[in-house]
């Protein structure tokens, strides 16, 4: 358990994209992961509500921590999202993500991303491809 | 022709996100807006190969201009993305965003997100919701 | 619970797809149905083989029962489906759908298809809409 | 060309949850096809609307004709439908599919469900995924 947090650690600390939009993994286990992001000033529009694409950002995040908690590289090979409610300017957004299924090389994973009042901001669901060590494409 | 593209940079100079990473817009036109981003050291992960939630972002983007073409106020419901090749630090990415139906309040569009080689990096899917110029909730 | 139990069944009596299918309701309660397929000759291509349009139907039915439990008409908007595993000839097939959240007329739905063995054949997430009593398009 | 058709027409008629429907192949060219099925009493719910599930059935199959037009087998991975208005009794749906793009093993192809007045019923995207001549699993 030590070394799957290290791991995952390691793997947030060489993402330059994630650390510089400040978020943080609060939770990890095999196949689970929560992560934090504080809408920002750069995150939102002229109406101060955040990008969509943040918040996508931070759910692909929490996916990626959570389907890399078994071992070997897995990459995401797509994801579908249904835009709940918006997020603002300030607002702590919560990022769970936690496996739904595997077979195969293959996994699906099901991220909920909540305000910290525990509104529901955004369902996201994505599909992991474990990759070879040689990182060749397939 | 004129007001349209007026109305987009307005859309997009008020967009902060947007701004801030560098996005701009290459056409626009009803129903479909192209839009460039070039990847940053601040886009990519260890290995210098950009976060699938920025490659997302622009597409989404590209979206919005596009869905937000006709006039009234319109926001992302939904989408669905699949990754279909990796961009790299440097690499220059166009997202083409084509309307492909709308019915009622909802549309429904296609990004497809390259890099300046022609390669296809992204599949989207967007749908779109207008909304009400109360902006109220439904 | 009586009277969901009836509503659902009055819903599937009037539904001649589902009934022709042999498609049955096993469980019931407020955002959540499982139901039964059994895999016939029909359902299969030359290899005996369920076609994959037949286990996401039944899926659809379990969703259709889900978001209807709660009382108002409601209407498919959409899907996602990841297709896990085959199923073969004289497969009986159980899908559970469950409500995994809900915001104006807007809700979305899980549904996992099992085999009876209880290995996982399918994935849906379902994308509802209430309707106007009127039926209006909206 | 003429090899192309005969394998697809092979692959229909060993399909018999195709034929039972009433499904017929309208145009096939590599990465395209067309394919028709009217409405029939089987696919309507209680107020004589076609069950979305037949609606996907038909998309789905001609997804499949077009993925397998390549000549290596071929299978969906998944899909994403959006319903865009109801099919009734006796209307005639006319589904063409098209290749998006294709990498390594995967293919997206689009598919447009219509009315034969032209009205847009669904919008269908799917994911394929080419196997081994021997089916394993990957």
């Amino acid at each position: 358990m030590a070394d799957l947090r290290n791991a995952a650690e390691r793997m947030l600390d060489a993402d330059k994209a994630s650390r510089a939009l400040g978020i943080e993994l609060a939770e990890l286990s095999e196949g689970r992961a929560v992560m934090t992001m504080t809408v920002t000033d750069l995150m939102v529009n002229g109406h101060d509500i955040a990008h969509g694409g943040y918040v996508f950002l931070l759910a692909d995040t929490a996916f990626a921590c959570a389907c890399n908690s078994h071992g070997p590289v897995t990459v995401a090979a797509g994801a579908e999202v249904s835009f709940v409610a918006s997020a603002r300017l300030g607002d702590v957004l919560v990022a769970t993500a936690e496996e739904r299924t595997r077979f195969g090389r293959n996994g699906i994973y099901d991220v909920t991303v909540r305000r910290d009042d525990g509104a529901v901001i955004a369902e996201f669901r994505g599909r992991s491809r474990t990759i070879e060590r040689n990182g060749e494409a397939e």
